[in-house]
């Protein structure tokens, strides 16, 4: 079995960079959302406390099989914690032998940029320059990195109500050859950006982005709202655009649009990239990616990570399942333990 | 972030002696169905296949958050596998970090045998001196183990459709002490014992015990029975018997009560733990515990580890979750990536 370590990941994503990794984690998922009907879509399992909720989501293809752990703890950082920590586990659906093990922490931070760079790849305007974010915490520098790997956008315009944040931000993004300008406010941030990504993380209901804000034929991938009682946008801009989704019954529970009716026009991303549903369909029309996450992200991030770095060194074995030669002998597996 | 591997395990098992280790989790499972109140029960998470099943079994007290990966696949053993296969994972309900990280294959033969012992301990007639095995697979050396700690049996009565399988046990087991009579049938094995554990492997309905081979007054561990359509007993065995469960909702759809009436009466093991319920009324009763295996078990046996390998060399340190300074700045984990 095949483990993949925090350090193991680091290491793989600097050696390879990471905007590589990104854009090749890009055309997986545009590869599995193509094949989206073989996967067998299992809702994640949560248990909640007063102070957080722990998951697990699994999924399989019919040949394989992937879950990953995860964790929401908003208070978290308060104790220099992460909000979200996670790892994940491949295993093979014929024997059910697991198969891989990585961390997921940075892995997931991957996977959702790969998403929303996927998303920008079949539903930006043609041309775009400029990239507005709101929210420049821990996932900030991957989302850029990944809308550049699919339009080429160099310029950032950023605003995080901690000015730290931003400065962390500025600090990863311009050594790489970003153009990075902190602004005072959302409205700012989004003016003359033809792409716009929505990141915060308070857990509640909050308008982070308001209509007024966007100019028309933006595309907007919102990825903060992601769980019930938890949104980002002004609710009318879900009205004044086109809607795009991972897996509509989930979007409805954990998405921006938890916030309209039940019947709210959406198309799934995977619809698009099959051809079977419109994109963008005018240059003046806003397009919002009401972006969850979803267990086949996951499952390509897990898929593509195990696949690069099968027999590097930023893969190691790990002794986790037990093989006795006599499958029957299990006790023999102790040795001789001391006669009693 | 702790971790214990297959050979820690083994290596644990062996220098504490797998009968104390036994012993001791049925001590830590004990104290915990004294409190299963507290415990919050969470259906498993199952994907089946044509071949078998892949699960996660979680569970927590409120305080420790426990889950389980486990396989089912009858086939395996015809291609040098294990049926069965199992990590499991702790973590800290407060923060949502995972803190600990075991094989379970091992681990599950213990608790499946320190639950079985438990049982034992509650329910079996006093002055047992045979016990009565009906299966010699992977399983049996540590049932054999868990009712040895209870009861101080020390005369075996085994039988298995494998020859070969009834004289591994006999050579795992004689040096520990055990006096193994190898017999022809299950019939001669339950003869005369006082204590029968049926504990075979075929996915089907199948009866490897009838009523007329047990003399009244016995207790019986059913372990092999444990998921819809795969059951073991006679059910003439249960109506003549007083029929213990682990948790009576799952118990009837995994348990050899499948084969009864949905309202057929079960004494869950914790009610007579805690003296609610009474266990043995009558030393001419016979008993039956329908095991199937319940996560409260693997709570207990990934706690009940996890405390005794503490700074021991049986426990390593495993670089699962991501630690970063700032919680905000993910990014900087990747160290200095090359500029674009």
């Amino acid at each position: 079995m095949q483990f993949v370590s925090v350090r193991g990941m680091a290491r793989w994503i600097s050696a390879t960079g990471p905007e590589a990794v990104i854009a090749g984690m890009v055309d997986a998922l545009e590869g599995n959302l193509r094949r989206w009907p073989q996967f067998h879509l299992t809702p994640r399992l949560a248990t909640h406390s007063r102070v957080g909720v722990i998951e697990l989501m699994p999924t399989t293809d019919g040949e394989q099989y992937a879950f990953k752990y995860v964790n929401g703890h908003p208070g978290n950082p308060a104790h220099g914690l992460q909000t979200v920590t996670a790892f994940g586990v491949l295993a093979d659906v014929y024997t059910g032998y697991p198969t891989f093990l990585a961390e997921m922490t940075l892995l997931t931070a991957l996977r959702t940029a790969a998403t929303s760079a996927l998303a920008a790849r079949w539903l930006a305007p043609r041309g775009a320059e400029v990239m507005g974010m709101v929210g420049a915490g821990s996932q900030a520098e991957f989302q850029a990195l990944g809308v550049r790997s699919q339009l080429g956008v160099r310029r950032l315009r950023v605003f995080d109500v901690d000015p730290a944040a931003s400065a962390k931000l500025a600090r990863n993004l311009v050594p790489l050859g970003f153009e990075v300008q902190v602004c005072g406010s959302a409205a700012q941030a989004a003016r003359g950006a033809q792409v716009v990504t929505t990141c915060t993380a308070d857990k509640q209901n909050a308008t982070v982005l308001r209509l007024e804000d966007l100019t028309p034929g933006v595309h907007v991938n919102a990825i903060g709202g992601d769980c019930p009682g938890k949104t980002e946008l002004d609710a009318r801009i879900l009205d004044h655009a086109d809607v795009f989704v991972e897996h509509a019954p989930q979007t409805r529970i954990e998405g921006e649009i938890q916030n309209r009716p039940a019947d709210f026009p959406v198309t799934e991303l995977w619809e698009v990239v099959r051809g079977d549903r419109p994109g963008r369909t005018h240059p003046a029309r806003t397009t919002v990616f009401d972006s969850v996450g979803f267990a086949v992200e996951d499952f390509t991030a897990l898929t593509y990570v195990r696949d690069a770095v099968r027999g590097t060194p930023f893969a190691e074995d790990i002794d986790l399942v037990a093989g006795p030669d006599d499958p029957k002998d299990l006790f023999g597996v102790l040795g001789a333990p001391v006669p009693a």
